[in-house]
């Protein structure tokens, strides 16, 4: 019988540019290397997955004030460190175009392409006011139980 | 003989109340699903084991400044983002309430009643001049050295 | 044949000096205890591996924002919580020296004499415009494709 596969999961709760720019670097990296890899988004880390279009939406006080206040897809996030109101990001993104890096939502791109298992934490998307028809299309939906039985058996687990 | 029990261990050394609930929200599920768990509190993350009321205690003037500037305890900790000088917090502890999700304070006594070993780092507390006597009762007290030989026979292990 | 050493693996995204100081306390810790043991820098824990003194280098404009605006050296990084615009690195140094704990360049230099493999993530030197001649002399150069390597035989896989 063929070696099973290597596992790497990844919990993304960062909603910061250069920390999910690092998540997908290396679940990317983990892809080519033939891991099956899982990033588990949860918290902040959920606006990675959000499309800036979609339908209007019904929803509370609370819940357009979340969906008003944090970054509206990936390509809007700020960075962990200097931010400079916006600034930083610019810069960032400056110098991956320079040095013919990617940028956040090709890195997401090409984690779809390697087939790179992605799943928003369904309690947080409560907690939060997210709907699913504000994610991307191509995603799947779980709680931290899948997160648990795909981290319990994996090799390179992380929580960034 | 018997299969051994799955490992799972949590560094927490955030001060943040999204995070903090993060790891005990995968404390609580690797402890449902019959994980020994422990979570190593150090830094800032040992602000969630703080009890508001405690007997007044002999500080000098940096231990007194750190006291008293640290939050008091896990329900008064601020958000990673979104903080908006305090109403993050509320705004987040109105969602919990409205859907039926756990506070902190809740998911801290759940991992205690699930046995999830909470672990205090004695040099943390040291360079913070918290005393044992300001946190809370049925935890224990380890270094770096103990937290180790845990997390080298874990099957999950993150840095939160 | 003996036993295959444990393999402890740290991501060093953050440039703060609470976080690094965790970092290397805890590969400082599983190096004593005879992992293998290998921080891999990147982003803005890059800066910890700067060193203040070095040739004059030719950067272009945003490479020289970058430089200017990070910090020098391990010694010169900020605090994750109660920064308090640098007074809260003063605390905490001055909280080390009593207790008699190390500070951040001790710990590092521990870790160059315990054999710790400091990695400088070459992908992120280039975005952050960082060369050879700002980092310290005795460590390595890889990109994701090695720390991975690592990593996937690894015992403790944190990401700080």
């Amino acid at each position: 019988m063929s070696e099973q596969k290597k596992k790497t999961t990844i919990v993304l709760f960062s909603g910061d540019y250069d920390k999910a720019m690092a998540a997908y670097i290396i679940a990317n990296g983990a892809a080519a290397y033939d891991h099956e890899v899982t990033i588990f988004h949860t918290f902040w880390g959920l606006n990675a997955l959000r499309k800036e279009e979609h339908p209007a939406l019904k929803k509370g006080f609370l819940e357009k004030m979340f969906a008003k206040l944090m970054p509206k897809s990936a390509d809007k996030m700020g960075l962990s460190k200097m931010n400079f109101a916006g600034m930083g990001p610019k810069m960032i993104k400056h110098v991956i175009k320079k040095h013919n890096a990617m940028t956040l939502p090709q890195l997401i791109e090409m984690a779809k392409e390697q087939d790179v298992n992605l799943i928003a934490c369904t309690m947080t998307m409560d907690l939060l006011g997210l709907q699913q028809e504000e994610l991307m299309d191509d995603i799947d939906y779980a709680g931290v139980a899948a997160y648990l039985g795909e981290a319990s058996e994996g090799n390179v687990n992380l929580f960034i």
